[in-house]
């Protein structure tokens, strides 16, 4: 098993709006260090598991939506809480959007919101 | 599957008395940069793995037995060697307990004990 | 010389209203991951710099109006730009204000915005 | 299920002769920081997955043919592509080899091959 | 005193031929991880350093002539040990070339060139 | 003004027999990631601050008393309280004292002793 890790970054606002979020109730922000993991079980013909290059692009066209937008105000977000979690799985939905036709590489995305706590999220197995 | 990762570190002494730990023999110290990772199938109803601030609270509660502790005089470790393989068990088994009525939560510790080398322990499912 | 450095963090929302920043202009956030030096050129009584643990509460301190924050309606940055080089310079003077006392501790601030960018503030020499 | 990861690094040169490859098609280099994972249901005897120093060893001996080596005239990547997946592949190879009369300790292999990349490489369980 | 860094990277291959370099004088390579610091007293009228996107160019710009470079063929190391240091040398010259029209910035730029060492150089104070 | 960084790390016991540092005073542990920082105005003539290898091998040096020692038991730090600055100007002594021929290299010493703090010593300008 073969596996690839990118990154990049975005840098959001948003609010938590319910009690259980304490003082992230409050309309704050944060940087999200983001990692994509592309994996498979073999090579392609280039010995690589996707090319660095596209791997970036990948990532940086799922992450356009996010880059300096308020979530609260975020159509993709609408009633929903915008969790790191639930950030996650947006971006990685995208990224499986984007590799429809490669169902056979896996992808995870991790979220690092500060230096204290991140999140994962791994898409299915896709069919 | 999700997951959510807090950190955290204790600074510990201890010795290794068996030769085959060779300089380790000795009583020395680290510290134990601790990461904890919770992962779970699907989100809560807040849309999260855990609540961070909970999740760091059952870390630091996990962790209190060790806080500028000499495991050669703990208890926990009397007869046992307290290598860091055997610590990220008791960390884990630790958060285990506090987690005994979500056993669909799963459990994994990570101790860095120096810049060159970490261990992980993953807690078996729980029934 | 000796200095000793602390680290924490705080998650604000924030604009930059001002055609100069670009897409910073809307409203986004951050995690600003913040060090905290402080330098002195001999020891106290007890071989420290500073007690850690002060240092943090310093810090925390310091921190506390940042926390959950958005700058665009806090009454510290009224008509001000909320850069990070502002930030870092606020939280400095305050750490400066609470080290009063104690003029010969030299201070510096350094807050990491992104994985790729960040800036340092150090206080000019206290009378 | 306990790990134990160990880190090391090579510094080598080499070109990637096909344009899938753009720039990287020129003779270059790369720091390759490199950690080796070694995994196990159960400790050993001493409570540990492997002695540090033994790991160490391994991972510095399965290095020993790519320091400051050029791949494109390594004998070992006669004919191959030398992407950092292969390299990866390689090294964990070697780790297994070494480990032979080991068959029930995991093996994974990570590079970092810039700030931005890194590559993992899982051997498969061994009969 | 206030100071803005971002940071970049390259990877490069070289030799470095002289006994003093042991097996360095091998063909190998790097990757160098690239801190450039921006300094001044007092921030400009936006109330930064430098506009982070234009620090970032700067430094991409001073980095262009060394990507995928095989600098023992590189005009600008001809006749030189191509070392980390004099790559440093060689990246803050470039950029304090581009920043000649403002003299009150001061220039720094860190290498690290393996998890284990790195240089800085500092650029004179400039007339 | 260009420097060379290099790192390594000690892992120690020890305790602070004063109630100045609270939990502190018990028998505990650390692990000291050290960085050793060589600075010079014009580099030699190998174009270099100081050899990598001998610059690591001269840390290593200073470092040996400190490997798995008991700070508590050490002659050199008997009737001392050996808190983190007091063993960061230890081991900038002795790395001053085998630089004694060389006056013109400065040396500054970095250690980590936790994720959440370090400290620094800057040996004075030698004669």
């Amino acid at each position: 098993m073969f596996s690839l890790t990118v990154n990049d970054h975005v840098m959001i606002a948003h609010s938590l709006p319910n009690e259980f979020f304490g003082p992230a109730q409050a309309m704050h922000g944060a940087t999200l260090a983001v990692e994509a993991t592309f994996s498979r079980e073999n090579l392609d013909e280039h010995a690589v598991v996707l090319d660095i290059g596209e791997a970036m692009s990948l990532l940086d066209a799922a992450l356009t939506p996010l880059r300096y937008a308020n979530l609260d105000e975020h159509p993709d977000f609408r009633g929903r809480l915008s969790t790191t979690e639930t950030v996650a799985q947006y971006i990685a939905d995208r990224l499986a959007d984007s590799l429809s036709d490669r169902p056979h590489i896996g992808i995870r995305v991790d979220l690092q919101e500060n230096p204290r706590a991140s999140v994962t999220y791994t898409v299915p197995d896709r069919p």
